[in-house]
């Protein structure tokens, strides 16, 4: 559909990403580094075929260099290029590699540079960062000050690349987006492709029954194909196509994502990044309508999700957490009476507390929600993971009730994930 | 110091993991059993040396059991067990070892029986998942219908068990807790040790100040380690001991923790898995006080962190997320005056924010934050970052002034953090 001649597949780079790091082995630390770099790869069509994770020790590898090389056309690292006696991946390599290591002079400068922005000296130390293996092309490091090295070897008749980049995120991230043209490059232009992923998000609907919308589509053949993953509170379809071109691409996502729109309807809340939070404040703000919040079992969860969007200030007024009954009566002025009637999860009390809220914050919306999250206080009549969630505007106020599953921590996330779609649906229908 | 005699060291059994998955190598799914693996297997004293993610590819896969073959004594392969074409570990793993595969009338019993639960009838696509390799131990799966397998290959003269489990974590770490005695009786009882971790939780001092108290303890050579990380507002020390027996680790263990706390006082705040919020619910549970929470900036992050904690409704009684300053005023009773003056970012408006939240919630304490999140809002007075943090209890009220470094989530997480510290602090010294 948008690559004609599937030729191409058979000749891209085959890649293998190398963690390095004990506590990685140990798993002290989760290994987020191999994830972020397949993503990025996918992107720019480079196959990866292998992870593999060793520990901070010369001889493994140096044989784990030895393996991918005769498998992978591009080796990427991750980790070991600090300062310690601990750091090895470059010594490693550089044996590997047959090439020397060499004291480059733009490096240290870069280093000294880096640290006296902090106050500091360089030690000797540090310096060694500045060993890079000869012929090898550098990247200074924004944020820190391990280089990252990008060099090539004959081995077999064969070239094989290899990028080292230093094993912490926030290093490693922008150092791999510096050096990201460079691995373009390595294919030749003719052979060049685009991944283009587009997530398109939904909720409301489970998984199944999303997948029961668009069975089609979710056979496609490469290069157009459509992927389904289930999140807490949310279905997302991955339509991911690979083309000659940028603009290829886009417009076969766009006829998808307008496919998927037609059948699902409402359900389809964004694309992209923007989550749900995002959508509902996009649409407050679009609409000039202001919110509060009124919660008792999410204890705060709501408005905090809602205030993680820069900007929830134009629209988010506030909230009371009224985990207590008694603060359900003076912040909220539920009558006892009511409370006692039918207890604080019911639709009486969660019907006051967004009508209430509303009247108090002098906002257009307010949403309400008491349930029982667990592990206790739950019982026959309400089981954990009953939760009635209340939205009231100037048409007056409207309850629904749940029964989540889950563990406390689930109860609490589905409840308020549901919460924001019901005012995002609410928002929809009229502004 | 615990485990005299370290020759033992050298018989210990040799681990891979081995994680099995194209979403993995795609970066799609992030790879958390890998983790979850290896911090389990040093548990039981097992050294993994090398994590491998390969694709639902059978011939990669089996080269992936050929190679682990030749370097451990133990493979365990996480995924591609389910009924798909796509899982095909069990086949690759047969093929491999040279094991036929059989039909598991046992297995297909709890198959049906776990698909009854959930109103399913067995189809011949899920039957698939009743072929075990002839000679294995089989583990029936607790939550869902892949059976786990354990089973014993020769190769080059030496025996390689391989375990292989299912790929959704929910139901890999049942399985794993299932087999884990069978993978303890795989070491001779005269071999086996253990291996304990005890987490000590630090929060005030950064990494570094944490380190000059205790530089001789982190240079402790094994059996008995001591490792130090730093996360997001608080650091940690891992001491770590490997011991004939768990009643002498303990004793190590505890010896460690108490020169720790002599060393570093009341800035260790627990130990363990007990994060802060629980520890602060801890302490007012055991001093029979209540909390109220007045906050700005955060907008319900704190709340949020001290309602996960299961049985919190006996202390909390609530929070006013007072985001517009019309809030402040109308639900705090915060002067318009005083905003005016001071701004809504003051020390004045924080003491007035907690005094009065203790006030109308009536609790025995209350804390209050407002500050500036970002990304806008800032200004060269009050810089993205600048947070007051005040606390009411019957002596009066105190606050002060942080500037949190980071990006809006880090200043929101850092300051929500910063506040359950006060509070711990307030609570130790007098109940």
């Amino acid at each position: 559909m948008c690559l004609p001649g599937a030729r191409v597949y058979n000749v891209r780079m085959l890649a293998e990403i190398l963690s390095v790091g004990t506590e990685l082995l140990l798993g002290t630390t989760l290994n987020t580094n191999a994830r972020y770099l397949a993503e990025r790869l996918a992107e720019i069509s480079v196959d990866v075929h292998r992870h593999v994770t060793v520990g901070d020790n010369p001889a493994r590898l140096r044989a784990a260099f030895e393996e991918a090389s005769r498998r992978a056309d591009l080796i990427i690292t991750t980790g070991g290029l600090g300062p310690t006696e601990d750091d090895v991946t470059m010594a490693s390599f550089a044996a590997f590699a047959g090439l020397g290591l060499r004291r480059d002079p733009r490096t240290i400068g870069h280093i000294t540079r880096q640290l006296a922005r902090r106050g500091k000296q360089l030690t000797p130390l540090i310096e060694r960062q500045s060993l890079v293996p000869v012929g090898a092309r550098i990247f200074q490091n924004p944020v820190g000050t391990a280089p990252a090295v990008l060099a090539r070897v004959r081995r077999r008749e064969r070239t094989v690349h290899a990028l080292l980049l230093p094993g912490p995120p926030r290093e490693m991230r922008p150092l791999y987006r510096i050096a990201r043209a460079h691995l373009v490059r390595l294919t030749p232009r003719s052979r060049r492709t685009v991944f283009v992923v587009r997530r398109i998000r939904i909720t409301g609907p489970t998984e199944a029954e999303v997948a029961s919308h668009v069975p089609d589509l979710l056979k496609l053949p490469p290069p157009l194909t459509v992927g389904i993953y289930a999140k807490p509170g949310e279905v997302e379809l991955r339509a991911m196509c690979k083309a000659r071109t940028r603009p290829a691409a886009d417009r076969a996502l766009s006829r998808i994502e307008r496919d998927v729109r037609r059948r699902l309807g409402p359900a389809v809340y964004g694309t992209g990044e923007s989550d749900l939070p995002a959508v509902v404040g996009e649409l407050l703000h679009r609409s000039r309508m202001t919110l509060a919040t009124a919660e008792s079992c999410t204890g705060g969860l709501l408005s905090k999700l809602l205030t993680d969007v820069p900007g929830s200030s134009s629209y988010f007024l506030g909230g009371v957490v009224s985990y207590h009954d008694r603060i359900k009566r003076r912040f909220l002025g539920v009558p006892a009476a009511l409370l006692k009637r039918h207890g604080a999860v019911s639709r009486q009390v969660a019907l006051r507390m967004a009508a209430e809220a509303r009247r108090r914050f002098g906002s257009d919306v307010a949403v309400a929600i008491t349930g029982v999250a667990g592990p206790a206080g739950g019982s026959a009549i309400k089981p954990v993971g009953s939760v009635h969630i209340a939205l009231a505007d100037r048409r007056g106020a409207r309850c629904e009730l749940y029964r989540f599953t889950g563990n406390r921590e689930d109860v609490r996330a589905r409840a308020a994930h549901k919460a924001l779609d019901l005012l995002r649906l609410r928002l929809l229908v009229q502004r």
